[in-house]
């Protein structure tokens, strides 16, 4: 009769703890084990956050830095479970044992439970970050630069790409499949990490930012079919066609048709949201409209923040633009920075010390991808055309971080053994060190004008 | 090198679910498994809300039934692992598997991942939701009412206790430990439930919504230690004194405690906020406190609202008052209805089916339990003295709902052994009942006027 899970409730769950024969997380536990990763991760953000304010570099940077200070590299405070990780390895699972009634046999699920829920929530920041991204961009100006973008998007696939896979094959003799592996990883463009610098740096609505944010949109959808063609290579050993022309067609069909769908919709929607009567009314239905199109972008193998920036932009062309953008500033201050710690949090620097002998092989591979890496992307600047004026250096620097993408890429190269460690190693370098310059390249690149943000009130002169 | 749990990242995993071997939780699936119940939530509250807010209820008890209809008595939509219940009975889990790459095997690791992260944000969301309570409470009024506060909490806790009790035994021959355990559950108050009432009727900082918010306060840590005292009984068949004393004292010297230490140190903390340069820090210093308050509450075994409370009365002492209520609003009305139609999908209505022989017992005990319950708790609007023309009746009918509370002493009950089917079945009824009928009663007991709350538009003259 009663739903059993009453016992996962929030009240007087400590009490009832006591009681618990088997190991099942009691849910005020787990509320006060996400509580208190919280309450470290908005420390670590802010600190970082006000540090590189003050420094004049993006605060992107110093929430990543903040990630790795209480992460898996250094204060095991946020960590997550995984290979070797053991849940008692965690200081925070350590405090909540230390100062609540947490059953050591619930150790494990409570971990376990609490990193999912931080997980899913630094997956809804970035969910939310495009969200806003795309509700504070310009249609019309993304189509107009769209060509241009879709020039970026595709140079910066294919240089990095080339040249990455030639060097490893050429120069350190890798055979042909890791190496057509760690050129893939090299194609990625982090948008969450540019799109936030850019909104810093107060670039977003101008025509760089613009190209920026539909190259690394267009990034995202080729990196999907990267993935999917070198997947099927370390499968098979031959390109999946049906896959990859279903993958170009579904991708296309969403962002056009989404966005067409939408612009028809939402007058409609808009509407009805004018007739609700209830608190709230404006903002749930802009979330429904995100969670679902992010849903229908996961479901024909997209990214979900892809749908989170089509319904941005299609509730950007109506009336409710500026009162929708005030009520989602909190909930991305909230939940955004959750992302970037967490992003940090994850990041393993330990592979960048060279007097480990067993890094030494990766950093000297690394440095190679390194390089390949930002030249890849720097020269995208180049490829845009018909735009005299334009600033080619900062669009080139916007596409070089790499950031959870190309963590993805390294961790799917580990998987199906693609990788060996070296050369996975070399990656996330490769990653570690693209994802933490491009914020300060990316504010000298747009020049002293470009980092006089309205919350910068330092001195600029003295600075870059 | 790489924290393993990189496959949990949220890009691209659809491709990678493919070839994961075991039966782990996908965090792309996960994710969308959380944005579809989201989805679901959201429009369970609406529509409910919506509804109600035109037929004149309170849109609560829309978001309540909106739960119940998307929950475990109907839909199935919405529901969470527990006795007996399987993956594949989640309709959110089905359309999960039928429109995405989920592996069947990892059906379960996925919904158990989704309903924690779901079960999580709902608690959140009642942090949240006493939080905002809390920063539009008025820490004087609250202090200047606090004894009549503490009257009808002492009152409403005492008088159910002793006449369900004495009742079951007298006129049911219930032995004493049931008796006295379903006489406890009647002690309980729902916080939540009275304060989102309030609000809506824009009678929060009305002398009688202060004496409610105060009483309710207090009834919560009362709830926690008839708890305690009737979990000792069941155990050891004795009343633990020492945990009892323990209790009491925490409660006191964190209530006062908690809030002359804020007071303290807000200065400082606004002063801080001040010379922060990077967006969000009002709202994540604030965040943080309450996350901190929230924390040491649960540490001290009592309830994470009561911190998150304790934290809004202090932050609505400072200057910044107003900024933040307006930054925590959208994130109330993004968290909040999560609670509330989580509350009401956890309800099993089916025992107040009276066709089902099986409910008819626990269904005339459920009657009796019912009248105590209101009976017992509007009796302590009575016992207000020394403020003349107090609108008496409005406070004890703000203190009927007994929502989750009551809930877990249900639970607890079950677990314990203490509760035979039929006295839990009746103290789930009267746990409905009571949380159902509780705000449109609300609203009648303050008048057409405290129902003219700036969203209701339509005439009141024909309604109550």
């Amino acid at each position: 009769m009663l739903p059993g899970d009453y016992s996962s409730s929030l009240f007087q769950l400590p009490l009832l703890a006591t009681m618990a024969e088997a190991p099942e997380a009691n849910a005020a536990l787990v509320l006060a084990g996400v509580m208190l990763s919280l309450v470290v991760i908005y420390l670590a953000s802010k600190v970082g956050g006000e540090i590189c304010a003050r420094i004049n570099l993006p605060t992107v940077l110093g929430e990543l830095v903040g990630g790795v200070i209480i992460g898996v590299s250094a204060l095991h405070l946020l960590i997550f479970p995984g290979s070797g990780i053991e849940a008692s390895a965690s200081q925070i699972m350590q405090i909540l044992q230390g100062t609540t009634t947490l059953d050591p046999a619930a150790l494990q699920v409570t971990f376990n439970a609490q990193s999912e829920v931080i997980s899913t929530l630094s997956e809804l920041g970035v969910v939310i970050l495009l969200f806003e991204i795309g509700l504070e961009s310009d249609l019309k100006a993304l189509i107009q630069v769209g060509i241009q973008a879709a020039v970026v998007a595709v140079v910066g696939v294919t240089v990095p790409f080339v040249l990455g896979t030639a060097g490893l094959m050429l120069l350190f003799q890798v055979p042909a499949i890791p190496a057509i592996f760690a050129g893939a990883a090299l194609t990625a463009t982090s948008i969450g990490i540019t799109a936030k610098v850019l909104a810093e740096l107060q670039r977003l609505s101008s025509r760089e930012g613009q190209i920026i944010i539909g190259a690394a949109v267009l990034d995202d959808v080729l990196g999907i079919i990267v993935l999917a063609v070198v997947g099927g290579l370390v499968k098979t050993g031959e390109v999946q066609v049906t896959n990859i022309v279903y993958l170009v067609i579904s991708a296309a069909a969403f962002l056009i048709g989404g966005i067409l769908l939408g612009r028809l919709v939402s007058p409609a929607l808009v509407g009805l949201i004018d007739r609700m009567k209830t608190r709230g009314s404006l903002l749930l239905v802009s979330l429904i409209m995100a969670f679902v199109l992010s849903y229908v972008a996961v479901a024909i193998q997209l990214e979900a923040i892809l749908g989170a920036f089509v319904a941005g932009l299609i509730l950007a062309e109506t009336s409710k633009q500026h009162e929708l953008g005030e009520q989602i500033k909190p909930i991305a201050d909230m939940l955004v920075p959750v992302f970037f710690v967490v992003v940090g949090a994850r990041t393993d620097v330990s592979v960048l010390n060279p007097f480990n002998p067993a890094n030494q092989e990766g950093l000297i591979i690394a440095t190679f991808l390194v390089l390949v890496a930002i030249v890849g992307k720097v020269v995208t600047g180049l490829a845009v055309f018909g735009l005299p004026g334009i600033n080619r250096w900062a669009i080139g620097v916007g596409m070089i971080p790499r950031g959870e993408v190309g963590l993805v890429f390294a961790a799917y190269g580990a998987t199906t053994g693609a990788l060996n460690p070296a050369l996975q190693a070399a990656v996330i370098v490769m990653v570690i060190v693209t994802t933490f310059i491009a914020p300060p390249l990316l504010r000298i690149a747009f020049g002293p004008d470009g980092a006089a943000g309205p919350e910068v009130l330092v001195a600029e002169s003295s600075a870059n």
